[in-house]
């Protein structure tokens, strides 16, 4: 038996996010019914996290064990012969000894992506939101300067998730603009479900004016969901990369992303 | 009767070109349906020339007549609350004196983009073709400079356009690359049918160490279109923009696009 790593890009738009529903067009599905033909197995893939329906993903890192005798540089090609043009492999390699494509990420980086423009744009909309091109970008940029540290995220948690623990670790968590496009990037230890997309939601707020920079301090102390803003619509986001350090086959699940959910 | 511009931009995915076609989804089929709704009248829409299936518009200009009381502005918002996601009124004005869509035009900006790559990536594939990550792109770039000029553009004509001038004048002809994405900007005069696809595609020819970059000139030299390079596939082109100067109501079409095809 082996575990096959694999790195892999989709566009989320016609997909029902990563996991497998019942009669739902997914990735993990998708993935699942590729290699069950290649491998004649019955094959279980294991993501880095679920990306909800609508997410993008350039580098979404995933994981499968096959007693197959198909090399592991082999599958990305294969895979790709045969998968739809919305998903693609990247590479695929095996696995160090005890990686786990959940438990052993260390860092995941995720991009918000949004666009200045008083009229929507039919060639930034599958990739970016719209938003107003009176917002102030330098005052976002401001606010996400907060979101750095460990923190209890509570508030940037969507109401219908039931994670225990709410304390994660950001890295880096900047927005800059490059000509009429605005992305928020942001790199932690695991992210809470639509966290990215409400943190959006709330640096949206300060760039509108609506609430002072300094508030998303507040917003984070006061673990108030309704003081934060809204959930960003999902096509602005695109997981961007998934950071594996040495193994950790034991690794609880309580500091990486909340296991029901995506950001 | 007023004349109204309007600047548009597409996604091309969807449409199967600009001009109207019986039975078939365009861009020009669209505006003219939803023109016809706002005004009651039977309206006929000009665009700046004609792109083909798949090909994008960032700022596609176009022009009607109207003897409707809507105030020329407000046609942008009023389309755009009719108009399919995929197609976008960016501003609308009245036309001055003598303006026509196709005949005032005096420059085109095309771009076609491709990205460096070993595998297909998904979030890339909808604007940009795939291209070998060991193509030359500096060699491109040096090929690229002898486009600049007036030239007959015979070798970058399609096989099956009727066009009798094919003396262009293209004021400006560069490649460059954005960390993997390789962009090929052009603007000119006016472009012959396929042309700007084609033009691509012996610029790859030289990435790719087929031909060496002098060869370029050689190719427009000699008139021949067998010795230029494929026509590439459309979803890697978008118009970026059109250029008017002052109003030229008689002007031939000669030195303009062809009529019947788009580049």
């Amino acid at each position: 038996m082996k575990r096959i790593v694999l790195t892999l890009s989709y566009d989320g738009t016609d997909f029902c996010g990563w996991q497998v529903q019942p009669e739902k067009r997914t990735v993990q599905g998708t993935l699942e019914r590729a290699l069950s033909g290649l491998t004649g197995e019955t094959v279980s893939v294991t993501g880095s996290g679920r990306t909800d329906s609508g997410v993008h993903a350039a580098a979404q890192v995933a994981h499968f064990d096959t007693r197959s005798a198909i090399p592991p540089e082999r599958f990305a090609p294969a895979l790709n012969a045969v998968l739809p043009a919305d998903v693609s492999v990247l590479s695929s390699r095996e696995g160090e000894e005890g990686f786990h494509a959940r438990f052993s990420a260390k860092e995941k980086t995720y991009r918000y992506a949004a666009y200045l423009s008083p009229v929507e744009l039919p060639l930034k909309n599958r990739y970016a939101v719209r938003i107003d091109p009176r917002t102030d970008v330098s005052r976002m940029a401001e606010a996400a300067e907060y979101l750095v540290g460990t923190h209890d995220f509570s508030c940037f948690l969507a109401s219908n998730s039931s994670v225990k623990n709410t304390v994660r670790t950001v890295y880096e968590s900047r927005v800059f603009r490059r000509g009429e496009d605005v992305f928020f990037v942001i790199r932690g230890n695991g992210f809470l479900y639509n966290m990215v997309r409400i943190a959006a939601g709330t640096l949206l707020r300060v760039g509108e004016g609506k609430i002072p920079p300094e508030a998303v301090k507040e917003v984070l102390e006061k673990k108030d969901r309704s003081l934060a803003g809204i959930t960003m619509p999902p096509q602005g986001l695109t997981l961007l990369s998934v950071e594996y350090g040495s193994p950790a086959p034991g690794k609880e699940d309580e500091n990486g992303d909340d296991p029901q959910k995506s950001p």
